[in-house]
């Protein structure tokens, strides 16, 4: 069977996602990031770059993001966890990786940074985190859902982005109207309800 | 026909491989990020993040190295750009995931910060990449290439990040030998030696 190897609230809730989507048979296994418990030996075993998601598979460990939606697609078909074409596939990759390359690491830098940024620094931060959020509301989103009418594992890794920006006070409703619309209704998906119960998480 | 968007010696270059090892026809056109040309109302029309690569198909505008390498993958299935099956397709991907939203970011962020790190944020920032680099050299890189005895487009890609790691004076001979030797034999490539000519590069 299939194990997500996630950590609460993190990036590796849009495996999750994609997972209850999906309808997939698979356990959790909880590697708190806070605690370091992504260093362990056992861990580093699964994932030598120390990270979550890690997915294992009857054929071997799948890691990043990105990566695991492609597959989950691949593995279930009938989901419609992303389109199959090539140039769709390309597209739908364009986006995840954006996300992953873009989005997330301009986030991580304002919101995790240990010690905590702080004048210029924090300000430079958080305008490229907005600069992010505002090529995604003004280009990429194309609505309802990312690729337009047909919802993907891509909208469920957007808001998971979304979310910490909303908990952070930076999804303005006045700049963000259409992913203020789409986290809101992403959270409404009972999928997603399931995923966030069992990370004992909540709606944002 | 295919045309790359690229900047002379920046990440596009991975996308610029893949396109010469596949022997497909393309054309180039240069936007150079130092003069800000990727900020352009033209460039942005073609991808609205402001960012390299971006490559032009007859369906659309692909971004993203890790996206067009699995598109070309798709386009040129004897070129031995990806395996298509879709475990080993998602180790790809996966590996090229941690490329983009790991080890790129870690090099850039201590490559071309302005103004320029110094002090502690320095030391972390170069310690964060050798760590990333680590992982390639002791797990991730199979040897001789990256998913072992086939040479795929993950080892242009990652021979981007190698050439820039060596310039800076961080890829050490003792602590990363099997990357060395990777880079070394990646620019002995004919197909890598035409793409570099074209950006006006020589091996490092």
């Amino acid at each position: 069977m299939l194990k997500l190897f996630y950590s609460a609230g993190a990036c590796a809730m849009a495996s999750h996602f994609a997972l209850e989507e999906a309808g997939a048979p698979y356990e959790l296994q909880a590697i708190d990031l806070r605690k370091g418990e992504q260093r362990t030996p056992e861990y580093l075993a699964i994932n030598p770059a120390g990270a979550t998601p890690a997915l294992q598979t009857a054929e071997g460990v799948i890691t990043q993001n990105a990566a695991i939606l492609a597959y989950l697609a691949d593995l279930y078909p009938d989901a419609g966890l992303a389109p199959a074409a090539p140039f769709a596939r390309a597209r739908f990759n364009a986006f995840t990786g954006f996300l992953a390359s873009g989005l997330h690491p301009a986030l991580g830098r304002l919101l995790f940074s240990r010690p905590p940024l702080e004048g210029e620094s924090r300000t430079a931060a958080a305008d490229l985190v907005l600069a992010k959020l505002d090529v995604v509301e003004q280009h990429l989103l194309e609505g309802p859902f990312v690729f337009g009418a047909s919802h993907t594992a891509a909208d469920g890794y957007l808001s998971v982005f979304t979310r910490w920006a909303r908990q952070a006070g930076l999804l303005d409703g006045a700049r963000y109207p259409r992913l203020n619309a789409h986290l809101t209704r992403e959270q409404a998906r009972e999928p997603v309800r399931r995923a966030l119960a069992a990370e004992g998480l909540e709606p944002v």
